[in-house]
Formats: structure tokens, C-alpha cells, sequence
């Protein structure tokens, strides 16, 4: 058994917050942020749960990981857009650590093992929450975050020291999963992803019923469908057997918040979309940029991953090179 | 011969009004527009060309046809989107005219023969011009219009036809030409429109040199190329026979302007960017639609052309659904 008595969160968005609130109130947990004035907040009021949990926990803070001494667990919650960042300043500390990651999409692992030989344990959570300031986090879905070995590993930590983390974060008030294999779990959501947020960010349209269309030769749910198919194609090459059908996944998620007349419609802001309404770096590179990539290495044909992947790109350069307001 | 002393042009935006004021100065020309206080301003002002011409036309202007007496050759010169409201109104006048149709893309012919059995010329324009106010239009690019006949119709006007039509616009000053086949020209057009616009008003991007590059995997250029190859796969299916290599000529498009770091960058507003930064319906059914369909017809494959499709199509769609101030 290795020791699980000091936890340090990296990064203090609306996730990380819930990690760092909630471990906080059973470990010793500390927080690295990327703001001085982020550090000295947290350290001054600590960090304040509300909504699913009602917690205040007390933090150590700072954005200078020598100040925190030694940790068992490293919790990264940045965007995968900020992992470079994070990395550079955490080469060379925590040597005894494992690192736990949460990001959205495939492949940020790698960012993490090119500064230094941490064992890995890769994650995806569903938790959601809205920061309300830097020292308060409101917690609204408490849905499961699940975690297994990094696949590509050959000496990845074991099963026993997956459930460990499983039960540390369950001890703090938050749901797990562990699994021995992660990738049925893992691609089924990338895929589902992968087409739900790139569609989203180019047509700037939340998800929503129409989504599920099929039955006219223009309705989009065909392009889902298309999509979502070939990254079933491109999973099933790489010999992963999916825990579920993204496309069914799809069609039960728009049918929520009821179909009748009169009631508000399904219509949910995927975090892409967001970073594209207000013209921030998305993930794509991570999320359908991998499936991108993954489909090359096996010699999976993907022209619609290809195409919506270098729409998203496309979108991103734009900026660059046209004022905001057209 | 047949007669032709007689034009009315029906609809007078830019291209409307520049087809009219020139027209004018030649023959009898009457135009038909869709407010009266349009009508109204014509009939009192006349209609004034400045730019590449210079000129003033007096014009019989009305929103009835039954108002503009009988004529030899219609202009049909609404957008695509506009062409079904004006067929409703057209329909059992003009019985001895032929049609001439300028729209982008393809297919629009079928509106005006569910209309009425008036032979048909179909064509495309490269002229572009700026209204300055209802009698008042800037001609800026003297670039030519394309005509040859229908290619649908059996008992189609002959190539004389399309010469006499083809003299009657060059009398009026401006340029044309006449094809006995008009397709090798019209689908070149057409296969570079598709691409550039559907990615232009997907990625809210106007055409810039990025469109043709092909370095990374990210890159935009692979799309433009991928989705240009598809389109003449397409053409190929259907035996027709292309002027030319669309991938070149977007390649040449995107190099003008200059290629010296100093000079300003090439960067088009397509018409179908332009209508969705105003969230105005676009003509993508008429372009990328167009190709979809007939790529179904000759049973070819069109995974690029049916995902831009969808995706436009999905950004009208989420105008219905949500407020533009988001």
C-alpha cells in the first residue's frame, strides 16, 4: 500500500476547486495555481463547497510547487490547453507522486511523462461546477469521475493502487470508478465527444434534439451518426471493445428535459462551443485531433473526424487574423 | 431570330440593377422589384451606373408584371433564395419570352419551369457591383456573365439563341459569353464555390491564403483539396467534361494580393460568410446541396460535401433556436 495522506491539486478552475475542496476537508491537500493573488486568496479563506456538498476546507496554495514539500497524489484539473505550462513549472518536484489526470480527450499523458517518470493513472470526469470566486466553488453535478492505468505503459501502477485513489476520493464525498481497463469507458465518451463538441463549436449551436435528426438528407443527426460511426470503426481497429454506442448515448441525452410542446427544450453549451463563443483555444486537438491521429496509426479512412477536427483548427486561426468584431 | 427589343429584369439588387442600367441604355427595359417605394424611386429617378460605366437609364419599373406589358427576354437575377416568391408572381405573364437565369449553383431552373414552359438559358455572372441606393448602383468588377442553354431540356434554345442573347448583353456594355455546352464551365464554378463558401461560412473565416495550405494535418488546405477532389468525382460521374482544375484555381485565388509580408493579406468575404454574419437563409442549398444531390444520383460517394451541408444547414436551424445576442 502506498502512502495517500497528501494530495496536491493543480490547477483551481471549477474542477480542480471541487478535487481540492473536497479532499481538503480529509487530507492534506494542497494547490498549485498559475495567479499569485489566486494563491494568497486560498490561503487567507480557504475554499468554500456549495451546492451537491457544503464543505470549507483549509488549502496550502501557491504557484511555486517547492513551497508545497512533498506529495503522494498529484491531482492535474487544468485544461489540456494549459498542461504544457503546468508541466514546466512541476519537472523535477513530487518525486514520490503519482499523477491522476482528468482531461477531456486522449493523449495529454504524454505532456506529462516528457517532464519526468511520475506513474500515470488516466481519468475523465463528469463532475461539473460553476466558480464563483477564486475561494468558492458551487457544485452542481455529482456525477462520477473513473479512473484506470494509462494504457500505454508497460509497468503502469496496478489495479490495488488504482483503487486506492478510488477510495481516497470516495472517502472526500466524491463518486469513483475504478477500472482495470479504462479505454471501453474512455473512447466511448471521446467518441461521443469528439462529434457532440466539434459539431457544436462550427455550427455555434448547444446540443440539442435536432442532433438526433435523420430523416431528411440535410438533417444533422446524419452527421452524427456518420461520425460517431467512424470512430466506433476506428476504436474497434485499435482492438478496444466500447462499454456503449455513442450514437445511443446521443439520442438518450437530447430526449432530457421532456418532449413535450411546451416544456424548455434539451439544449446543452458543450465546454467547446464556449471556448469558441468567447474565442479561447479549444481542446480539439485533444479530443478529435486524437481520434485523428489514432485512425492514422491504424489506417482507419476518417474524412469526417479529419474534416470537423480542421474546421475547429480553422476557426482557432481565424482569430489571428481578423479583429472581433466584424 | 428571334425578337429582342424587350428585357425585363426581375429583381434589382446589385446585379439586378446593373444588368438593368445597362440594358436600358440599349433597349426597352422594364424591371420588376418587390416594394413599391422601390418601384416608385425608379420610375421617377431612372437607374444610375458609376464605376467601370457610366451611365443613366430610364426604366419602367413595377412590383405587378401585369404592369410591365409583354417582353422578349426575362434576367431572372434574385438570389437562389428569393426565386420561389418571384416564380409565384411571374407565373402566366411573359408567354413569348425566354428565361435567362444568372443564379449561383445549380437547379434553380426547375422553379421557373414549375412556373410556366418559357424556353430557358441558364448562366452565371462574375460581375460584382455596390448599391448606393435604389437608383444608384457602383459597377466594380467588369468581369464576364456565362450563358448556354439548359442542359435538362430536350427542346432547349439552340446556340443561336444563346448568341443573340450573348450580343444583346455585349451591346449593352457589358461582357458575356455564349457556350454551346455550358456545364465544363459552370461545374468548375460551381466545385470551387461549394468548397469555399460552405468552409468560409462554417469556420466564420473569409477566402485567405490558409485555404490552400496542406503542410500539417491540421491544415485547412487538406479539406479545400479533399472536398474539391470529391466534386470533381462527381462531375466525372456525370460525363461532364470540367474547363478546368478548381483546387488551381483556389490555389491562384488565395495568391493574390500580394505574398510579401508588408502587403495586405488576400482575404474574400464570400457571399454565403456574408449571409450568415447576417443571418440571412444562404444559397447553400443551391451550391453544396446541389452537388450532394447529384452525387446520390450518379451514386458516388460524398462524405466532404454532405458534412459541409449539414453543418450550414445546422447553422440556419440554430438561428430558430436561439437569440442572435447569445
Amino acid at each position: 500500500m502506498r502512502d495517500m495522506q497528501r494530495v496536491c491539486v493543480v490547477g483551481a478552475g471549477a474542477i480542480g476547486s471541487l478535487f481540492a475542496g473536497h479532499l481538503g476537508a480529509v487530507v492534506e491537500t494542497s494547490v498549485l495555481v498559475r495567479r499569485p493573488q489566486h494563491a494568497q486568496t486560498l490561503n487567507e479563506q480557504g475554499l468554500k463547497v456549495t451546492g451537491k456538498s457544503t464543505l470549507q476546507a483549509r488549502v496550502l496554495a501557491s504557484t511555486d510547487p517547492a513551497e508545497l514539500g512533498d506529495v503522494d497524489l498529484v491531482v492535474l484539473a487544468t485544461k489540456t490547453t494549459a498542461i504544457e505550462a503546468s508541466m514546466a513549472t512541476l519537472q523535477g518536484h513530487f518525486p514520490n507522486a503519482i499523477f491522476m489526470m482528468i482531461q477531456n480527450g486522449l493523449g495529454c499523458e504524454q505532456l506529462v511523462r516528457a517532464r519526468g517518470d511520475w506513474p500515470i493513472i488516466s481519468g475523465l470526469t463528469f463532475m461539473s461546477g460553476v466558480k464563483q470566486s477564486d475561494s468558492h466553488v458551487d457544485y452542481e453535478l455529482d456525477t462520477p469521475t473513473w479512473i484506470g492505468p494509462w494504457d500505454l505503459e508497460p509497468d503502469r501502477p496496478g489495479f490495488e493502487v488504482i483503487q486506492q485513489v478510488e477510495q481516497l476520493i470516495r472517502s472526500a464525498g466524491l463518486l469513483c470508478e475504478g477500472y482495470r481497463d479504462l479505454r471501453p469507458v474512455q473512447w466511448c465518451k471521446l467518441i461521443f465527444n469528439s462529434a457532440v463538441n466539434a459539431i457544436g463549436a462550427v455550427t455555434d449551436t448547444p446540443h440539442a434534439p435536432y442532433y438526433a435528426n435523420t430523416e431528411q438528407l440535410a438533417d444533422l443527426g446524419n452527421l452524427v451518426q456518420n461520425m460517431m460511426a467512424e470512430g466506433v470503426a476506428i476504436a474497434r481497429a485499435k482492438g478496444i471493445e466500447l462499454s456503449g454506442d455513442p450514437w445511443e448515448m446521443n439520442c438518450r441525452a437530447v430526449k432530457q428535459g421532456g418532449s413535450d410542446e411546451g416544456s424548455a427544450a434539451y439544449a446543452h453549451v458543450t465546454s467547446m462551443l464556449d471556448d469558441v463563443r468567447n474565442r479561447r483555444p479549444t481542446e480539439v486537438d485533444w479530443i478529435t485531433g486524437s481520434l485523428v491521429r489514432a485512425a492514422r496509426e491504424v489506417g482507419v479512412a476518417a474524412p469526417y473526424h479529419e474534416t470537423l477536427y480542421r474546421l475547429v483548427k480553422a476557426i482557432e486561426l481565424g482569430w489571428s487574423q481578423q479583429p472581433a468584431d466584424h
